[in-house]
């Protein structure tokens, strides 16, 4: 069924296979009257792009994004705005030989059993290609909530194998092609992704996205609660085994009387709930984390059976991230902001006439 | 925004609050065929009940379900199921104290502040008293995947803050209060938990649950994935901080090479990925990990604010658990039946033709 | 797959059956600060009410209607309301004799052969009694409407066989049995029905359903226009055979120099389309009419198959209106107000920020 | 909110505005397996085209529609289908002189009132240019359709201003551009349009679609009926102003004995009820009839307003149909096989384990 739509009120819709024609999406619930360009997005997809350090992978493409309809004279309309990004460089050749086999940790075995037929090239749909667009759609929500309600969205990298941040100086994070936040540990990252390239294998990764700005408010109990959303938005990325929200599963060890933030009339006087109580943003950042698994596409020869059934072995070739969690810094943000813009529609539409005298907190 | 529904194709609606005249849900979607009576959800609801064990809120509500629809001498009709729990215990009296006040770490604030109005007795909709009605429609879904598909969706306490278990023994977890699958740490719990109360204050606590006899196939990439929606799910249960899938936050430290679990014509190696493979059930068991937080209704005193914004200390008092968590576990088994029913009849819809001749693994 | 649910915003969900234990519903997404108690809702579904003239059903049921959930102090709060209408008159004997055949023009034979079993007492969820829930959950977005909008949704019977509204007074509307907008025509109206239940037959109807105040701008096109969910939910009706908008099938024969409606600084110079504009709600009237069948359920004998394939006769006993379409005023005007309130909330939620220095027409 | 998806299990959504880059659509649910290529869509495409007789818009777009996702090796592969037609003949330059008023009977007041802004060259999201994507997306549900279930969904003319189809031939539909199933009736035909054309009118038309070998079972009641989701599809092409399935409005003058369509072991022995019963598809022929309204797009000068509000007038230049109900058959045909579709996979879905033993009547 019909899986490939995230959103409600601020629907994205994607389509396109890693060495297909091209990859698109539909943004539709988008208001109208928001600035916006191709710049813009593809400023965003930029961040995102291949090949932007010697340790993503050397595929070269310019993903260069097309706006198709819903903008007029540099203003969105209200419509469905429709984008599109060619793919150019198919070296389709490459996947020949694994189309007869599963390569073990993808999704190869599960798209031959579900569907019964695959394209088996890059991985075809469950390629992290797919990713694109959420980054593309992603920049839309981050320019309609940094432009009409100040929300800034942000990641980082939070710990690339043993290596954690010791410090987050947001002001790094762009500066180097980790998004790490803390300049003194890049020489040892440099040093662990060199090794791991040698080895041929790979390793998993930990990101953590904030929102700051957030007014209290987003988030439908019971179930489409905004940790929930937000948890489905980010597992449903690529590689993704673990979600959390504030202190996340650091939790199951706290006492409640340290885990329960105060208020104050001076705000919150902390943030373990990272953002969320009951399911609502409380007005402080939103802050959550997620696991990247190790890629398994890796040069290490990996036992797997072919579409009979019969035992085989596999060595991924092609190009490869040793690192896919360093990427998913961009799309980890893109999914926060669609979840947040979906949100504060739905808000909207049902509340827009609520006021109290109780100050907002933050 | 309309958020109290959970599902597509096996669509789940609830109502009802702590101290409302009844908690309430409808199950949309069901198939027809499948026998099913009240004492069968009664059954799971008897196993979610607060005044089970001393160390759980000492609230004494029978909780006794009624089928109003759906089901006609025995058998669902394949209309929509509507059940109804009455609530007989309410002493709203006991939360009159709080109507004008926020307790630090509940949703009181962002209630207020999102409705502009809340029912205060008792959390009212954000009470941990909505989610029985997940336990009455996850007894129907469990009840349709054991009788049609041999599917058992099963879950324990892995960990009850520094306490985790040693091994995992699942004939002794429905035999002690603690949903705890290691006999011999019984009495550590006990004695922590005497303590606990003893200081007026809760604790975190991890719970695993997995489903076994999953066929291969389910999940709607890229958004709807399985994995996905299962964290939505988890997610949106009161307390839940973190969700993860198969080894979750420790992939951050494995390498590609580990994790991977490799095919051979006996069936996968081992079960890293948890079960879910591109955001597809493997054949594998599932395995999913929720981490709570404590509850924040501790009668250590906690400092806050009116709803006029105005400094002020709550105590909470009235009956609550030590350790919500405990409790969650058959709400945890809920939910996940829920999702994987949604998602059989979500892929049997678009994919009841697919055949093939690779063998389905394990 | 879930059908027992219309809108997304303020979203409906129903269950019950003729002979069931109970009807009920939930509203979800009704907005907070919403003043309304069981007695405004009653109202409405006392208009609705079988045995309120000798020419609608004998059955006599109070559908007394509880509010569950959702409501404190007299306000709905924005969580999940919940409705129930037990069932009292339950005459199942009446029934068995059917169980083995298929009345004809009933759903007796689609039920069966889709799920395989049905609940033939009173013709379970196919019965007309499940509209009881629509026009509770309707008398709450009429509310609403009324309250905070200004719109008002009113409906009356424009045709009955062969007899048409030769004017339309409302104040005449609600003074009759037949909803007739006719005084004059009352007695001829009444005549026809005499002779009808003499003959044992039964006749169509026409219902026109009408919303004034009703801001410009509802609608989202290009599927979810404002027409196409009245068309759907209107459908959605028993017995509804034909809906239209405006001047419906008479625009067939028109030019398109008489069917545009001239704009004028003083307002739209007539209202062929019937309030809606390329699927947007104008700021006109809605104007929807309704074609209802003639009840299959009569006592003049008819040929159909039994459970097994052979021929037999069906006589309808039991108690049943000689015209549905006259008690539909009341199902017609509610699924009018649930697709206008949803809409009022989507629009809300996307365009909240508009403003045009274009006065607004009526 | 999000308007531009219909569908819950085979979802379209489209995006694209008149005389912006491109027009397209993601088809998201179908089942892999169905051999389609560019050309099955192409076909049908060239039906709707404008240009293929003298009494459509001169427009001549070659409309070609390029595959950008979703099928591998000529066979869908169960992943989102994406498609796209570049618009090639933009003349925008006709449109600039009603930048600043609104075209009585258009949707240039709602979208700007709407949104606050609106793509005013040639309609922008309002112009019928968007059906393209629908018969675009048809052909898919179609190629399913036909290939699978041997379901033929066909369209004619039934009605063109007062000149009503004597007969219905389905040799000759698609052997006239006015898709009109009675040769005799061409030549008045032709006579009408010139008149009207010389008039600088426009003209109205019903069209009949009609889908044959259609399974019992398809529909979910009580809101998402078969019959309520076909208005609602057919509700949503511009222009269409009435929704009617079997015998329509007709019913109001029936009586229950004639409507009630009797069943016997060969079969229901007349089709009043246009194949749905209780929301369901009984087997027989799903017959519907839609309404379609005069453009307003003629050279007979209208009174309108400017975007200040002040009184003026437009003549609609540009090139346009006087009769845009002769091109909605392949609109109307596309729309009711995604209707058709959609339902098979939500039936299928929910009750693919169901058998009876009683015979399929057709």
């Amino acid at each position: 069924m019909a899986g490939n739509s995230i959103g409600q009120h601020f629907r994205v819709t994607t389509f396109g296979e890693s060495h297909g024609v091209a990859l698109g999406c539909i943004i539709d619930g988008c208001p109208s009257g928001l600035a916006i360009d191709a710049a813009q997005i593809q400023h965003e997809l930029d961040r995102r792009r291949p090949g932007t350090s010697r340790y993503t992978t050397a595929r070269r493409e310019p993903d260069s994004v097309q706006i198709l309809s819903g903008v007029f004279e540099g203003e969105t309309t209200g419509t469905s705005i429709g984008l599109l990004i060619e793919n150019t460089d198919q070296r389709s050749k490459d996947y020949s030989a694994i189309s007869q086999l599963f390569r073990p940790g993808h999704a190869d075995y599960t798209y031959h059993q579900k569907y019964g037929v695959r394209d088996y090239r890059g991985g075809g749909r469950s390629s992290a290609r797919e990713t694109a667009m959420r980054v593309a759609a992603g920049a839309i929500a981050k320019a309609y909530l940094k432009q009409h309600l100040g929300i800034e969205v942000r990641g980082y990298l939070s710990q690339l194998g043993p290596i954690k941040a010791q410090q987050v100086d947001w002001s790094q994070v762009n500066e180097n092609p980790f998004f790490f936040p803390d300049e003194q540990q890049l020489p040892q990252l440099d040093a662990f992704m060199r090794d791991l390239k040698k080895q041929g294998d790979s390793i998993g990764a930990k990101i953590t996205v904030v929102a700051s700005g957030v007014p209290v408010g987003l988030g439908e109990p019971v179930f489409d609660r905004l940790d929930a959303d937000i948890a489905h938005a980010l597992m449903s990325i690529n590689a993704v085994k673990g979600v959390s929200i504030g202190d996340g599963f650091d939790v199951v060890e706290q006492h409640g009387s340290k885990h329960r933030d105060a208020l104050t009339p001076q705000g919150f006087a902390s943030n373990h709930a990272g953002g969320v109580l009951g399911g609502i943003s409380s007005g402080q950042d939103i802050i959550a984390h997620l696991a990247l698994k190790p890629t398994s596409s890796i040069t290490v020869p990996g036992a797997t059976i072919d579409v009979d059934g019969k035992a085989t072995e596999v060595v991924t070739k092609g190009r490869h991230d040793p690192c896919v969690g360093i990427r998913a810094v961009p799309i980890a943000e893109a999914m926060l902001a669609i979840v947040l813009m979906d949100h504060y529609l739905r808000h909207r539409g049902q509340n827009a006439d609520v006021q109290t005298t109780t100050p907002q907190l933050s």
